[in-house]
């Protein structure tokens, strides 16, 4: 049995101009790695509409979940919720449970709710609301994509209300061995101990200290046992190397 | 006139399982900006042949540009340059000139090109070298494809390298307002003003500091005057907020 995947779609011209770097990503990707659901493919794309809406369409027809970050805030350039609505063809409109949020927030801290603000709550049609413990206005799930906010602190505190309502897999270990040898020199034996234990993934990330060459290798799976058995292989292996 | 367009494709498990976090998105963005190359799209892929195949097809076609980062060592998960050159339905040998690079550097450091590291030197026929005086292996542009390593240090080499050889456009500028007010107060009269001057690019970005709610106002374009005349109009408007 496999894990559930999953994409991510980050919107957001501040993100391609260099403007800002993004961190919900790698955010996301260490949640979903715990909770046994396998991050595919991450796509990011400006605040386009066209580019919005084939992406939302791709990503949801490839993978069981689509994570989406960024474009749902008040401003003109805030356009994902609208190009979710056009992607599944359902209409979209301002909804009293998102609106009942949004005033009673506004009434607490005495700002006016006013027709940038209410855009915040238009949700598609058949959409579910994801909560926003952190500044009220809430994401939505729609089918299989899962519309959330680009500012980190409340991306993540959006990852933590959904989180609970998707159905994970086993958690994806993995296991470091760190070799102070070259990429090339562990390349070969590594090579056929993956062909080997072909269920797990093996990765190598060679870095450099002091001038000298080393590389981390990688085990990966969601059996505890298997990766043991692996990386007793692999410790034998490269036991005049161990860093 | 327009500047060119371009993607990027990362390649790397390392990325989507959140061991590592991509730094290489964020500096190219910032290099293409100075160099007036329009990063319009970024696909992160797993190490995988079918996904790095048609990801490479489909962002080729699209854009003027594609950059690849990842996937060019000598391991067994290191595949990018066969799927470029199947993605382009190319043969890939081992070149004698990426060859000659690699034997030199190896007898300098008194390591052995061994088979593992012969991969590196396999180039996809009708490519163009991009030179790599970090670690010596070569990254190449095969057509509008260039393909470096996922390495940072060496990711920002090759892009310093490969850079003189793009035509780029007028280099993109922006100035930022910092206000001390909600993005649900700036929204209205910024979204007037962004469809007054829509030949530039108007940006909101929210922060929070110490309780109270500001925003980042960001313009961009690659007219200076232009720019200018907007951030006056952009002061005149939020006169009594700027921070």
């Amino acid at each position: 049995m496999s894990n559930p995947t999953a994409a991510m779609l980050v919107i957001g011209d501040e993100i391609l101009s260099g403007r800002t770097r993004d961190s919900n990503m790698h955010f996301l990707a260490n949640e979903f790695t715990r909770h046994g659901i396998d991050l595919r493919e991450v796509r990011v794309v400006s605040d386009d509409h066209a580019a919005i809406v084939a992406a939302v369409q791709a990503l949801s027809a490839a993978y069981d979940h689509v994570v989406t970050s960024g474009g749902i805030g008040p401003t003109h350039d805030d356009i994902t919720a609208p190009c979710v609505a056009e992607a599944f063809g359902v209409p979209i409109t301002v909804r009293d449970d998102a609106r009942a949020l949004l005033q009673a927030h506004y009434d607490r801290t005495g700002s006016e709710l006013n027709e940038a603000r209410l855009r915040m709550a238009r949700i598609p049609d058949g959409a579910t609301l994801i909560e926003n413990p952190v500044s009220i206005a809430p994401g939505f799930s729609l089918q299989n994509v899962h519309v959330m906010a680009g500012v980190p602190s409340v991306f993540q505190a959006m990852v933590a209300s959904l989180l609970p309502s998707l159905t994970g897999g086993a958690p994806i270990l993995s296991q470091t061995l760190r070799v102070m040898r070259g990429e090339g020199d562990v390349a070969q034996p590594l090579g056929a101990l993956a062909e080997e234990f072909n269920d797990l993934q093996f990765g190598s990330y060679p870095f450099q200290k002091d001038g000298i060459y080393g590389t981390n290798l990688v085990v990966r799976g969601s059996d505890g046992a298997r990766l043991d058995a692996a990386m007793t292989r692999l410790n034998a292996l490269f036991t005049d190397a161990a860093a």
